[in-house]
């Protein structure tokens, strides 16, 4: 059954179909792009997730790989659209696609990335491609959304933090759902048990951006992928500072406001000061009992699939790696 | 049976689904250029082929609509897109999305109506679904194509007529093509029916696109919807710049191409020149004698199509009208 040390298999299954399937061909401006981003490597843990789905609900892994892909492509579209709309210059270590080619490759890359997600949902009969298609489309247009959320917050200063987390549950958390639930229907589970992995990886999925927002300032800066600090250094209104921001002194409130209005060219001292204010205002413990809230929602949901326990403790512990990585 | 005078019943009946389907809903900020771009107007040419074609194989228009509403929305999602590559300010004589908001909203709203014709298609049963699902997504990888050897061209001097005619299929004749095939496969017609109308349509497409090539210089100004001379301003490589380059005497290819890197503040002269190279070349006369070539071959692929005589007169006439027009 599935378990941790069965990952890499997935992950190597992910990664070799495709390969195959992303060789450049005619016109190479277009194609170029699209296998040097799906080259750059990363976690591959949507794709995973497809497969190790598919495996616990008595499905084979090897008929999902064309449904992980897609989730992968698709993330990969997004990134690139994404990164061209926050102006991000680096992407997993290596230069975005619209600053190594020019921010019209990127758009029109991003678009037949997105396009080629959908053919490799052909594979499947009618049936199973069009539960996976209109799953796939409702979960994209609701990524699309959370960006758009992402981008208007930006410029708002009355975001709630139940708009927070729909903005994190639909740019980040239901693509995480979509890729467990494509792995259930392709192993042919009952519609009420993909429903149900769909609910653990939502819950999953937002407490897996919790996480990235509280490893983002407080990760250990050896072994967290991106810079410490970053969302700080960009302003950005995580939990942690919509809490900060609710629970500290009126001064601190004021200097947070002060200092989320500034981009020092040295951010160090505005990275501690930052920081110090989410500790003593309560707003990290805060955000560490979300994650614990929503992983436990995300567990308790397990409890009614009709799947072998030890199934189940797969799964678990695989939101429990999740939960307690430190990248 | 499909007459011209009900040409105007069918784009009512598409205008008004369209209305019913792209209502603005949150976030605005990504609906609202959604509905601006599709009620900006425009001939609705694809989706009422759609509605005919089905119609000409004895389906009912009515149930085309969905179809006929994805490759419009498709269309518009091209346009906002090809808009931001080309940094154009105008469409259909209002602003663009880009312009009207900005880049980035051009992007992630194009993404959502790509993700939206997709959605428009699950009406349709399983198996259906998959037919246009499929042709959609291969249509649309080859408009993606088209953009980008459009693009690529730009920076070339030594595209040849025959990539040339590739680019201009895929960039418009194919989506033409697929607006029919997707009404015969709504009317349940034959596969070899539906890959006949599908070649009918791309020969259609590509004597359009010449067509339009033509008007772009030797149109009425009157009743041209866009600048006459628009190309030529541009210096844009259609059928005839490349066969005036291959025709003209040693002279007059070296002004061309000398007029061809030049961007003057005050056009006239320079359109007039190229214009009168055009003519004197025989460039105008090949461009005629190919728009003829390419109306004859979509004609004679109706022979073979198994429908009543007086269905393939109104294809006729529509696609004579379609070349006589003078907009």
């Amino acid at each position: 059954m599935t378990k941790l040390d069965s990952l890499e298999n997935y992950k190597d299954l992910v990664v070799g179909k495709l390969n195959l399937h992303f060789e450049v061909t005619e016109p190479r401006n277009l194609y170029e792009p699209i296998e040097y981003i799906l080259n750059l490597g990363g976690k591959r843990l949507r794709p995973v997730l497809t497969l190790m789905t598919c495996e616990v609900f008595g499905g084979n892994p090897e008929e999902a790989v064309d449904a992980a892909l897609a989730v992968e492509v698709f993330h990969n579209f997004s990134l690139v659209h994404d990164d061209i709309m926050d102006d991000a210059p680096l992407r997993r270590g290596n230069e975005t696609v619209h600053e190594k080619w020019d921010i019209n490759t990127g758009i029109l890359s991003g678009d037949a990335m997105l396009i080629r997600s959908y053919q490799l949902l052909e594979k499947y009969p009618p049936e199973v491609f069009k539960q996976l298609t209109s799953l796939f489309s409702k979960t994209a247009i609701e990524v699309c959304e959370g960006q758009q959320y992402d981008v208007d917050f930006e410029t708002r200063n009355d975001v709630t933090l139940s708009e927070y987390l729909q903005m994190i549950e639909f740019k980040t958390a239901v693509l995480v759902a979509c890729a467990m639930k494509m792995g259930a229907i392709v192993a042919e589970a009952t519609p009420e048990d993909a429903d149900a992995i769909y609910e653990f990886g939502r819950n999953l999925g937002i407490a897996f951006q919790l996480q990235d927002d509280y490893l983002d300032a407080f990760g250990n800066p050896e072994t967290f992928g991106k810079q410490v600090g970053g969302d700080i250094i960009e302003n950005k209104k995580t939990i942690l500072y919509l809490k900060a921001l609710e629970f500290a002194t009126p001064e601190s409130q004021e200097r947070l406001t002060e200092l989320f209005s500034e981009e020092p060219a040295e951010p160090d001292q505005k990275i501690d000061e930052v920081k110090t204010i989410f500790q003593k205002s309560g707003a990290v413990e805060f955000t560490k009992a979300a994650i614990q809230e929503y992983t436990d929602k995300a567990f308790s949901v397990l409890d009614g699939i009709s799947i072998p326990d030890s199934h189940k403790q797969g799964l678990k512990k695989f939101g429990e790696w999740l939960m307690h990585r430190n990248t």
